[in-house]
């Protein structure tokens, strides 16, 4: 009987060797001296399944292994995982829209193996961010552009599970009317949304700030680039100031589960929306797999 | 009959009534979508329980409570937390050295109640730590001074799960030969360490940085200022500058599990510490209770 959602748990021997099993959803699975729990050490990936096809997977996997290298983790096994992946999207009922979430933590304190486990479940209706688009307020992050290079410790740039900061400025944004947040280095540079990717339109130009001011290498932007490319219109990875996306002829918060949002507003301000592409933007993107 | 360690779980109803339960640690009691272990959100403390005593509980838990309202988590009812904490240290098999940890999560995403446990287990052997000092690197924590008002939802002075960047803080300063770290601003402020609360003494005046920086409160700083002045000494919550711990005439990292660590080297260069003076201060804090 399909289960849902659907559960796959590892288990990881020293050395790496991994093997998945279905397990129930609805018991725990974590003790609470696990690593992942008593201090967000570990990393994740959400991956959507848009009509039974994980997105974006082999991106995604290579961005799972950097984070483990980041945070001194044993390399994931990217085949194994993918092949998780499917299992766990095939265990699921058929949804147009399922998320993916692979998470590998630590492990028990003390012990000598990583926790992981692959958890499909059904996405949220982003329906009406994705049609009326979202309120955004841009907050300071409140580390200088090069954080990266300069304080490797703070992993930045990494998808920890440490991320209560994240969902602490979500929450911040609900409580000031707004949907959600692209935040700012401390140096004016604009970074990401708290589970997105910014992207900004000029004309014919889209741009998308670099991973090296310490933010994720975002997998829906790269498929919203081959789009824009197919249209003839020239794509950049480039660093953009808070006053570039006051002027820009529209902006975008991508993610996987919402895939693209178009922001009608920032910090109270009316920003022009176009329906016609981004419908455009998101049937690709819902439709187009890699 | 008594397990080791001894696990207390909490039961959270809509409007906050709690009830505690002993359950086996050595079963996983964390279900994969809590927001807890996917999204490092929630909060917790480490209470120190020397000879059978929770140390400092009062101002644990109110620390709890603040984090609590910090994450916009309901306010855990303190009273109820602080029998559990007994019952699960009178319920552990006696030694001279346990840690009680208190977790409180924001619960199984879309659920309707957070998940708390109380975990009581041995504390680790700080003995050489206490005694021979600690091997300390400076490291950059990238925030201004004023984070705390600046950037709220940056949840600094909070003590949340999200704590990879203060493990792998930890794992930086082993890979280059030190014990711990010691963070500081992006104005130059001494602040505190990933687990520990900084204290310099300048001759017969002792001196702990002021939570405003976004720092936490440390518990065990209180005690040993109890202790400085009850010798006749000074005790001042001020700012300081990392110049400031290069003169210092001795430097300590205080905490619930070691209680207090001197500072042996301070980025490599060696700094004086003085084995009476720890043996006193170590003496007073594992034996006068409050």
């Amino acid at each position: 009987m399909l289960t849902s959602p659907a559960l796959f748990l590892a288990e990881i021997r020293p050395g790496g060797a991994t093997t998945f099993a279905q397990v129930d959803p609805s018991a725990p699975h974590v003790r609470v001296d696990d690593l992942g729990v008593t201090r967000g050490d570990g990393i994740f990936e959400s991956v959507a399944v848009v009509d039974g096809n994980p997105q974006s997977l082999r991106h995604h996997l290579d961005r799972f292994a950097r984070s483990a290298a980041l945070l001194d983790l044993p390399a994931p096994d990217t085949a194994v995982w993918a092949r998780a992946v499917a299992d766990a999207a095939a265990a699921h009922p058929p949804a147009p829209e399922l998320l993916a979430k692979l998470v590998l933590t630590r492990g028990v304190e003390g012990g000598d193996a990583p926790t992981g486990w692959v958890h499909v479940f059904p996405a949220h209706d982003y329906g009406s961010q994705r049609t009326a688009g979202i309120d955004v307020l841009v907050l300071e992050r409140a580390y200088p552009s090069d954080v990266v290079t300069r304080a490797p410790w703070l992993l930045q740039g990494a998808k920890t599970l440490s991320y209560a900061l994240n969902t602490a400025s979500l929450r911040y944004a609900r409580a000031h009317g707004a949907d959600d947040v692209v935040f700012v280095s401390a140096g004016g540079d604009v970074l990401e949304g708290p589970n997105s990717t910014v992207l900004a339109r000029f004309a014919d130009r889209w741009v998308t700030p670099p991973p090296e001011l310490g933010i994720l290498d975002g997998t829906t932007v790269g498929r919203a680039f081959a789009w824009a490319a197919d249209r003839g219109d020239g794509t950049e990875v480039a660093r953009l100031r808070v006053d570039d996306l006051r002027v820009a002829d529209a902006v975008w918060l991508l993610s996987s589960g919402r895939q693209s949002a178009p922001v009608r507003s920032l910090d109270g301000v009316p920003r022009p929306t176009d329906a016609a592409l981004q419908a455009e933007l998101l049937h690709h993107l819902l439709t187009v797999h890699d």
